[in-house]
Protein backbone atom coordinates (compact mmCIF):
# COMPACT_ATOMS: atom_id res chain seq x y z
CA UNK A 1 0.00 0.00 0.00
CA UNK A 2 3.10 2.02 0.32
CA UNK A 3 1.95 4.22 2.99
CA UNK A 4 5.05 4.69 4.02
CA UNK A 5 7.09 7.20 2.06
CA UNK A 6 10.60 7.13 2.54
CA UNK A 7 12.61 10.09 0.04
CA UNK A 8 16.14 8.31 -0.37
CA UNK A 9 16.57 8.00 -3.62
CA UNK A 10 16.67 4.03 -3.95
CA UNK A 11 15.56 2.33 -7.30
CA UNK A 12 14.12 -1.24 -7.28
CA UNK A 13 12.37 -3.80 -9.57
CA UNK A 14 10.21 -6.25 -8.77
CA UNK A 15 10.24 -8.78 -11.67
CA UNK A 16 9.63 -12.12 -12.46
CA UNK A 17 10.67 -14.35 -15.71
CA UNK A 18 8.92 -17.12 -17.41
CA UNK A 19 10.85 -19.61 -19.29
CA UNK A 20 8.07 -21.63 -21.39
CA UNK A 21 9.60 -24.78 -20.78
CA UNK A 22 9.40 -28.11 -18.75
CA UNK A 23 13.10 -27.32 -17.50
CA UNK A 24 12.45 -23.58 -16.16
CA UNK A 25 13.16 -24.16 -12.81
CA UNK A 26 16.73 -25.56 -14.75
CA UNK A 27 16.93 -22.12 -16.66
CA UNK A 28 15.88 -19.68 -13.82
CA UNK A 29 18.29 -20.96 -11.31
CA UNK A 30 21.22 -21.71 -13.74
CA UNK A 31 20.67 -17.46 -14.88
CA UNK A 32 20.56 -17.03 -11.02
CA UNK A 33 23.97 -18.54 -10.86
CA UNK A 34 25.82 -16.79 -13.59
CA UNK A 35 24.61 -13.37 -13.04
CA UNK A 36 26.20 -11.20 -10.02
CA UNK A 37 23.95 -9.32 -7.85
CA UNK A 38 27.08 -8.27 -5.83
CA UNK A 39 25.39 -5.08 -6.38
CA UNK A 40 21.63 -5.07 -5.41
CA UNK A 41 19.92 -6.28 -2.76
CA UNK A 42 17.87 -9.50 -3.27
CA UNK A 43 15.12 -11.48 -2.69
CA UNK A 44 12.69 -14.10 -4.30
CA UNK A 45 10.17 -16.00 -3.24
CA UNK A 46 7.61 -18.11 -5.27
CA UNK A 47 6.01 -15.27 -6.77
CA UNK A 48 8.55 -12.52 -7.97
CA UNK A 49 11.92 -11.65 -7.20
CA UNK A 50 12.86 -7.94 -5.88
CA UNK A 51 16.26 -6.14 -6.78
CA UNK A 52 17.02 -2.91 -4.88
CA UNK A 53 20.13 -0.40 -5.10
CA UNK A 54 21.35 2.18 -7.42
CA UNK A 55 19.50 2.38 -10.83
CA UNK A 56 21.99 0.96 -13.30
CA UNK A 57 22.87 -1.73 -11.26
CA UNK A 58 18.79 -2.82 -11.35
CA UNK A 59 18.55 -2.38 -14.73
CA UNK A 60 22.11 -4.36 -15.25
CA UNK A 61 20.79 -7.41 -13.18
CA UNK A 62 17.17 -7.67 -14.38
CA UNK A 63 18.75 -7.06 -18.60
CA UNK A 64 21.63 -9.82 -17.39
CA UNK A 65 19.00 -12.40 -16.05
CA UNK A 66 16.68 -11.95 -18.82
CA UNK A 67 19.89 -12.35 -21.64
CA UNK A 68 21.12 -15.59 -20.16
CA UNK A 69 17.93 -17.14 -20.03
CA UNK A 70 16.79 -16.21 -23.67
CA UNK A 71 20.76 -17.01 -25.03
CA UNK A 72 19.27 -20.47 -24.31
CA UNK A 73 16.70 -20.25 -27.62
CA UNK A 74 13.69 -20.66 -25.29
CA UNK A 75 10.92 -18.88 -25.33
CA UNK A 76 11.07 -16.64 -22.10
CA UNK A 77 8.59 -13.67 -21.13
CA UNK A 78 9.86 -11.23 -18.27
CA UNK A 79 7.62 -8.78 -16.71
CA UNK A 80 9.13 -6.24 -14.01
CA UNK A 81 8.18 -3.27 -12.16
CA UNK A 82 10.45 -0.45 -11.87
CA UNK A 83 9.79 1.70 -8.97
CA UNK A 84 11.74 4.69 -7.30
CA UNK A 85 10.46 7.32 -4.91
CA UNK A 86 8.21 6.77 -1.84
CA UNK A 87 9.88 2.74 -1.42
CA UNK A 88 7.82 1.96 2.02
CA UNK A 89 10.66 -0.07 3.48
CA UNK A 90 14.57 0.32 3.69
CA UNK A 91 15.81 -2.98 2.69
CA UNK A 92 18.78 -2.78 0.78
CA UNK A 93 19.88 1.35 1.26
CA UNK A 94 23.38 -0.23 2.15
CA UNK A 95 23.85 -1.22 -1.43
CA UNK A 96 23.28 2.83 -2.17
CA UNK A 97 27.06 3.52 -1.77
CA UNK A 98 28.20 0.49 -3.98
CA UNK A 99 29.71 2.22 -7.10
CA UNK A 100 28.55 3.13 -10.63
CA UNK A 101 30.69 -0.08 -12.75
CA UNK A 102 28.06 -2.90 -13.73
CA UNK A 103 29.12 -6.19 -12.89
CA UNK A 104 27.01 -7.98 -15.79
CA UNK A 105 27.54 -5.64 -18.65
CA UNK A 106 30.90 -7.25 -20.03
CA UNK A 107 29.15 -10.31 -20.24
CA UNK A 108 25.51 -9.08 -21.06
CA UNK A 109 26.73 -7.56 -24.53
CA UNK A 110 28.23 -10.47 -26.34
CA UNK A 111 24.64 -11.57 -26.39
CA UNK A 112 22.78 -10.54 -29.41
CA UNK A 113 18.89 -11.25 -28.84
CA UNK A 114 16.32 -9.17 -30.39
CA UNK A 115 12.77 -8.73 -28.01
CA UNK A 116 9.47 -7.42 -28.37
CA UNK A 117 8.37 -5.23 -25.24
CA UNK A 118 5.87 -3.18 -23.78
CA UNK A 119 6.19 -0.35 -21.36
CA UNK A 120 3.92 1.83 -19.42
CA UNK A 121 5.48 4.70 -17.13
CA UNK A 122 3.43 6.05 -14.01
CA UNK A 123 4.74 9.34 -12.47
CA UNK A 124 2.95 9.36 -9.54
CA UNK A 125 4.48 12.30 -8.39
CA UNK A 126 4.27 15.57 -10.77
CA UNK A 127 7.40 15.77 -12.91
CA UNK A 128 7.90 17.54 -16.01
CA UNK A 129 8.60 14.36 -18.47
CA UNK A 130 6.59 14.61 -21.21
CA UNK A 131 9.15 16.06 -23.43
CA UNK A 132 11.66 14.06 -21.72
CA UNK A 133 9.95 10.80 -22.91
CA UNK A 134 9.55 12.08 -26.20
CA UNK A 135 13.15 12.50 -26.88
CA UNK A 136 14.35 9.17 -24.94
CA UNK A 137 12.02 7.43 -27.44
CA UNK A 138 13.46 9.38 -30.21
CA UNK A 139 16.58 8.13 -29.37
CA UNK A 140 15.95 4.78 -29.17
CA UNK A 141 14.54 5.27 -32.68
CA UNK A 142 17.63 6.28 -34.14
CA UNK A 143 19.54 3.48 -32.36
CA UNK A 144 16.99 1.32 -34.54
CA UNK A 145 14.18 0.14 -32.32
CA UNK A 146 10.93 0.00 -33.79
CA UNK A 147 8.57 1.87 -31.54
CA UNK A 148 4.48 1.88 -31.39
CA UNK A 149 1.49 2.46 -29.95
CA UNK A 150 -0.03 -0.33 -27.99
CA UNK A 151 -3.39 -0.57 -25.53
CA UNK A 152 -2.14 1.34 -22.11
CA UNK A 153 1.13 1.12 -23.57
CA UNK A 154 4.04 1.88 -25.60
CA UNK A 155 5.69 -1.03 -27.73
CA UNK A 156 9.69 -1.25 -28.44
CA UNK A 157 11.27 -4.20 -31.28
CA UNK A 158 14.74 -4.56 -31.39
CA UNK A 159 18.07 -5.15 -29.76
CA UNK A 160 17.76 -5.70 -26.04
CA UNK A 161 20.61 -3.19 -25.80
CA UNK A 162 19.22 -0.67 -27.35
CA UNK A 163 15.94 -1.26 -25.39
CA UNK A 164 16.95 -1.13 -22.11
CA UNK A 165 19.39 1.43 -22.00
CA UNK A 166 15.87 3.49 -23.87
CA UNK A 167 14.11 2.59 -20.79
CA UNK A 168 16.67 3.03 -18.29
CA UNK A 169 17.04 6.59 -19.44
CA UNK A 170 13.33 7.50 -19.18
CA UNK A 171 13.27 6.38 -15.81
CA UNK A 172 15.91 8.25 -15.17
CA UNK A 173 14.70 11.47 -16.75
CA UNK A 174 11.61 10.66 -15.59
CA UNK A 175 12.79 11.00 -11.92
CA UNK A 176 15.27 13.92 -12.82
CA UNK A 177 12.59 16.23 -13.62
CA UNK A 178 10.52 16.12 -10.59
CA UNK A 179 8.36 12.99 -10.08
CA UNK A 180 8.33 12.24 -6.76
CA UNK A 181 7.39 8.29 -6.76
CA UNK A 182 7.89 7.29 -10.34
CA UNK A 183 6.68 3.36 -11.55
CA UNK A 184 7.32 1.79 -14.74
CA UNK A 185 6.06 -1.53 -16.21
CA UNK A 186 7.99 -3.71 -18.64
CA UNK A 187 6.66 -6.46 -20.29
CA UNK A 188 9.05 -8.72 -22.48
CA UNK A 189 8.76 -11.45 -25.08
CA UNK A 190 11.92 -13.10 -26.73
CA UNK A 191 12.26 -16.34 -28.83
CA UNK A 192 8.25 -16.48 -29.20
CA UNK A 193 7.18 -18.66 -31.53
CA UNK A 194 4.40 -16.36 -32.91
CA UNK A 195 7.10 -13.56 -34.36
CA UNK A 196 8.97 -15.20 -36.60
CA UNK A 197 11.38 -11.82 -36.67
CA UNK A 198 12.22 -11.92 -32.80
CA UNK A 199 14.11 -15.61 -33.41
CA UNK A 200 17.39 -14.05 -33.45
CA UNK B 1 1.70 7.36 -23.57
CA UNK B 2 -1.89 7.67 -22.82
CA UNK B 3 -1.77 11.67 -24.18
CA UNK B 4 -5.09 10.98 -25.38
CA UNK B 5 -7.36 11.11 -22.76
CA UNK B 6 -11.01 10.08 -23.00
CA UNK B 7 -13.87 10.09 -20.46
CA UNK B 8 -15.46 6.50 -21.07
CA UNK B 9 -16.02 4.70 -18.06
CA UNK B 10 -14.63 1.14 -20.34
CA UNK B 11 -12.72 -0.93 -18.08
CA UNK B 12 -9.28 -2.82 -19.37
CA UNK B 13 -6.61 -5.54 -18.94
CA UNK B 14 -3.07 -5.65 -20.52
CA UNK B 15 -1.97 -9.71 -19.34
CA UNK B 16 0.42 -12.49 -20.32
CA UNK B 17 -0.45 -16.00 -19.35
CA UNK B 18 2.88 -17.96 -18.51
CA UNK B 19 1.93 -22.04 -18.68
CA UNK B 20 5.78 -22.85 -17.70
CA UNK B 21 6.19 -26.32 -19.52
CA UNK B 22 6.75 -27.15 -23.32
CA UNK B 23 2.98 -27.48 -24.31
CA UNK B 24 2.10 -24.22 -23.28
CA UNK B 25 0.97 -23.66 -26.63
CA UNK B 26 -1.49 -26.12 -26.26
CA UNK B 27 -2.15 -24.68 -22.71
CA UNK B 28 -2.99 -21.14 -23.82
CA UNK B 29 -4.79 -22.04 -26.81
CA UNK B 30 -7.00 -24.32 -25.20
CA UNK B 31 -7.86 -21.97 -22.31
CA UNK B 32 -9.09 -19.62 -25.20
CA UNK B 33 -11.06 -21.59 -26.63
CA UNK B 34 -13.11 -23.08 -23.42
CA UNK B 35 -13.64 -19.31 -22.21
CA UNK B 36 -16.44 -16.94 -23.42
CA UNK B 37 -15.19 -13.85 -25.00
CA UNK B 38 -18.41 -12.59 -26.42
CA UNK B 39 -18.47 -10.27 -23.90
CA UNK B 40 -15.49 -8.21 -24.18
CA UNK B 41 -13.26 -6.63 -27.19
CA UNK B 42 -9.74 -8.66 -27.21
CA UNK B 43 -7.13 -8.72 -29.17
CA UNK B 44 -3.66 -11.06 -29.02
CA UNK B 45 -0.40 -10.01 -30.26
CA UNK B 46 3.34 -11.87 -29.73
CA UNK B 47 3.55 -9.78 -25.93
CA UNK B 48 0.36 -9.72 -24.37
CA UNK B 49 -3.38 -10.00 -24.81
CA UNK B 50 -6.02 -7.08 -24.27
CA UNK B 51 -9.43 -7.48 -23.02
CA UNK B 52 -11.89 -4.42 -22.68
CA UNK B 53 -15.13 -3.87 -21.67
CA UNK B 54 -17.13 -3.32 -18.33
CA UNK B 55 -15.18 -4.39 -14.89
CA UNK B 56 -17.20 -7.40 -14.32
CA UNK B 57 -16.80 -8.98 -17.66
CA UNK B 58 -12.56 -8.06 -18.01
CA UNK B 59 -12.25 -9.47 -14.53
CA UNK B 60 -14.69 -12.38 -15.22
CA UNK B 61 -12.26 -13.16 -18.40
CA UNK B 62 -9.08 -12.85 -17.08
CA UNK B 63 -9.90 -15.21 -13.52
CA UNK B 64 -11.39 -17.89 -16.44
CA UNK B 65 -8.51 -17.90 -18.63
CA UNK B 66 -5.99 -18.32 -15.51
CA UNK B 67 -8.36 -20.72 -13.87
CA UNK B 68 -8.79 -23.14 -17.40
CA UNK B 69 -5.30 -23.26 -17.64
CA UNK B 70 -4.19 -24.09 -13.50
CA UNK B 71 -7.16 -26.58 -13.17
CA UNK B 72 -4.58 -28.38 -15.64
CA UNK B 73 -1.82 -28.89 -12.47
CA UNK B 74 0.83 -27.32 -14.55
CA UNK B 75 2.72 -24.18 -13.16
CA UNK B 76 1.39 -20.88 -14.36
CA UNK B 77 1.70 -17.63 -13.83
CA UNK B 78 -0.33 -14.64 -15.10
CA UNK B 79 0.15 -11.10 -14.77
CA UNK B 80 -2.34 -8.02 -15.36
CA UNK B 81 -2.79 -4.51 -15.60
CA UNK B 82 -6.39 -3.55 -15.02
CA UNK B 83 -6.75 0.14 -16.54
CA UNK B 84 -10.26 2.56 -15.88
CA UNK B 85 -9.95 5.95 -17.21
CA UNK B 86 -7.59 7.90 -19.68
CA UNK B 87 -8.13 5.00 -21.84
CA UNK B 88 -5.85 6.32 -24.80
CA UNK B 89 -8.44 5.07 -27.23
CA UNK B 90 -11.82 3.42 -28.50
CA UNK B 91 -11.36 -0.25 -29.40
CA UNK B 92 -13.96 -1.68 -27.71
CA UNK B 93 -16.58 0.84 -26.80
CA UNK B 94 -19.41 -0.81 -28.45
CA UNK B 95 -18.47 -3.60 -25.08
CA UNK B 96 -20.07 -1.18 -22.64
CA UNK B 97 -23.55 -2.23 -23.74
CA UNK B 98 -23.40 -5.75 -22.91
CA UNK B 99 -25.88 -6.33 -19.88
CA UNK B 100 -23.69 -7.90 -16.34
CA UNK B 101 -24.26 -11.41 -16.54
CA UNK B 102 -20.78 -12.96 -16.32
CA UNK B 103 -20.66 -15.46 -19.47
CA UNK B 104 -17.74 -17.55 -17.38
CA UNK B 105 -18.66 -17.86 -13.19
CA UNK B 106 -20.89 -20.53 -13.41
CA UNK B 107 -17.48 -23.18 -14.79
CA UNK B 108 -14.88 -20.67 -13.14
CA UNK B 109 -16.40 -20.99 -9.82
CA UNK B 110 -16.41 -25.00 -9.88
CA UNK B 111 -12.43 -24.99 -10.26
CA UNK B 112 -11.09 -24.90 -6.40
CA UNK B 113 -7.54 -23.14 -6.59
CA UNK B 114 -5.11 -21.71 -4.58
CA UNK B 115 -3.16 -19.09 -6.07
CA UNK B 116 -0.51 -16.69 -4.49
CA UNK B 117 -1.02 -13.03 -5.71
CA UNK B 118 0.85 -9.67 -5.54
CA UNK B 119 -1.03 -6.25 -6.72
CA UNK B 120 -0.42 -2.88 -6.22
CA UNK B 121 -2.67 -0.23 -7.30
CA UNK B 122 -1.71 3.08 -8.52
CA UNK B 123 -4.39 5.59 -8.21
CA UNK B 124 -3.13 8.35 -10.99
CA UNK B 125 -6.15 10.89 -10.89
CA UNK B 126 -7.15 11.64 -7.02
CA UNK B 127 -9.74 9.82 -4.89
CA UNK B 128 -10.05 9.06 -1.42
CA UNK B 129 -10.02 6.01 -1.79
CA UNK B 130 -7.32 4.48 1.72
CA UNK B 131 -10.15 4.13 3.80
CA UNK B 132 -12.06 2.16 1.36
CA UNK B 133 -9.19 -0.06 0.11
CA UNK B 134 -8.21 -0.86 4.04
CA UNK B 135 -12.04 -2.17 4.45
CA UNK B 136 -12.05 -3.76 1.01
CA UNK B 137 -8.27 -5.87 2.26
CA UNK B 138 -10.41 -6.63 5.92
CA UNK B 139 -13.32 -8.24 3.64
CA UNK B 140 -10.87 -10.01 1.73
CA UNK B 141 -9.33 -11.43 5.34
CA UNK B 142 -12.51 -12.39 6.47
CA UNK B 143 -13.27 -14.97 3.52
CA UNK B 144 -10.03 -16.57 4.33
CA UNK B 145 -7.67 -14.77 2.43
CA UNK B 146 -3.60 -14.63 3.86
CA UNK B 147 -3.02 -10.48 3.41
CA UNK B 148 0.97 -9.47 3.96
CA UNK B 149 3.29 -6.67 3.12
CA UNK B 150 5.51 -7.22 -0.02
CA UNK B 151 7.88 -4.92 -1.45
CA UNK B 152 6.34 -2.35 -3.71
CA UNK B 153 2.84 -4.50 -3.63
CA UNK B 154 0.81 -6.05 -0.72
CA UNK B 155 0.72 -9.93 -1.06
CA UNK B 156 -2.42 -12.46 -1.18
CA UNK B 157 -2.70 -15.99 -0.29
CA UNK B 158 -5.52 -18.19 -0.69
CA UNK B 159 -8.27 -18.57 -3.14
CA UNK B 160 -8.99 -17.84 -6.39
CA UNK B 161 -12.30 -16.18 -6.19
CA UNK B 162 -12.21 -14.67 -2.97
CA UNK B 163 -9.05 -12.90 -3.93
CA UNK B 164 -10.28 -11.83 -7.03
CA UNK B 165 -13.59 -11.02 -5.63
CA UNK B 166 -11.53 -8.57 -3.67
CA UNK B 167 -9.38 -7.34 -6.56
CA UNK B 168 -12.11 -6.17 -8.67
CA UNK B 169 -13.84 -4.55 -5.24
CA UNK B 170 -10.49 -2.59 -4.74
CA UNK B 171 -10.61 -1.10 -8.56
CA UNK B 172 -14.33 -0.71 -8.40
CA UNK B 173 -14.03 1.40 -5.51
CA UNK B 174 -11.07 3.46 -5.71
CA UNK B 175 -12.91 4.28 -9.35
CA UNK B 176 -15.94 5.50 -7.37
CA UNK B 177 -14.12 7.01 -4.84
CA UNK B 178 -12.99 9.64 -7.50
CA UNK B 179 -9.49 8.34 -9.45
CA UNK B 180 -9.82 9.60 -13.03
CA UNK B 181 -7.60 7.06 -13.77
CA UNK B 182 -6.46 4.18 -11.75
CA UNK B 183 -4.16 1.38 -12.69
CA UNK B 184 -3.48 -1.84 -10.73
CA UNK B 185 -1.21 -4.20 -11.34
CA UNK B 186 -1.48 -8.13 -10.33
CA UNK B 187 0.79 -10.56 -10.52
CA UNK B 188 -0.10 -14.83 -9.88
CA UNK B 189 1.63 -17.39 -9.22
CA UNK B 190 -0.42 -21.10 -9.30
CA UNK B 191 0.76 -24.64 -8.75
CA UNK B 192 4.27 -23.28 -7.94
CA UNK B 193 6.70 -26.09 -7.14
CA UNK B 194 8.35 -23.46 -4.46
CA UNK B 195 5.02 -23.13 -2.47
CA UNK B 196 3.66 -26.39 -1.00
CA UNK B 197 0.46 -25.13 0.26
CA UNK B 198 -0.10 -23.83 -3.15
CA UNK B 199 -0.71 -27.67 -4.90
CA UNK B 200 -4.67 -27.57 -4.10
Amino acid sequence: MNEQCGNLRIAGCSFSVHPMSDQFIEHILESLEHVDTSKVWMETDDVTTTVRGRIEHVFDVTKAILLTIADRGVHVAFQGTYSIGCPGDSSGDAFMTESRERMNELNSISIDQKIAAKFSLYPMGGGDYMDTIYSQIERMEANGVDVSRAHYSTRLDGDTHSIFTGLEDVFRETEKSGSSHTVMTVTVSANSPSNKEDAS
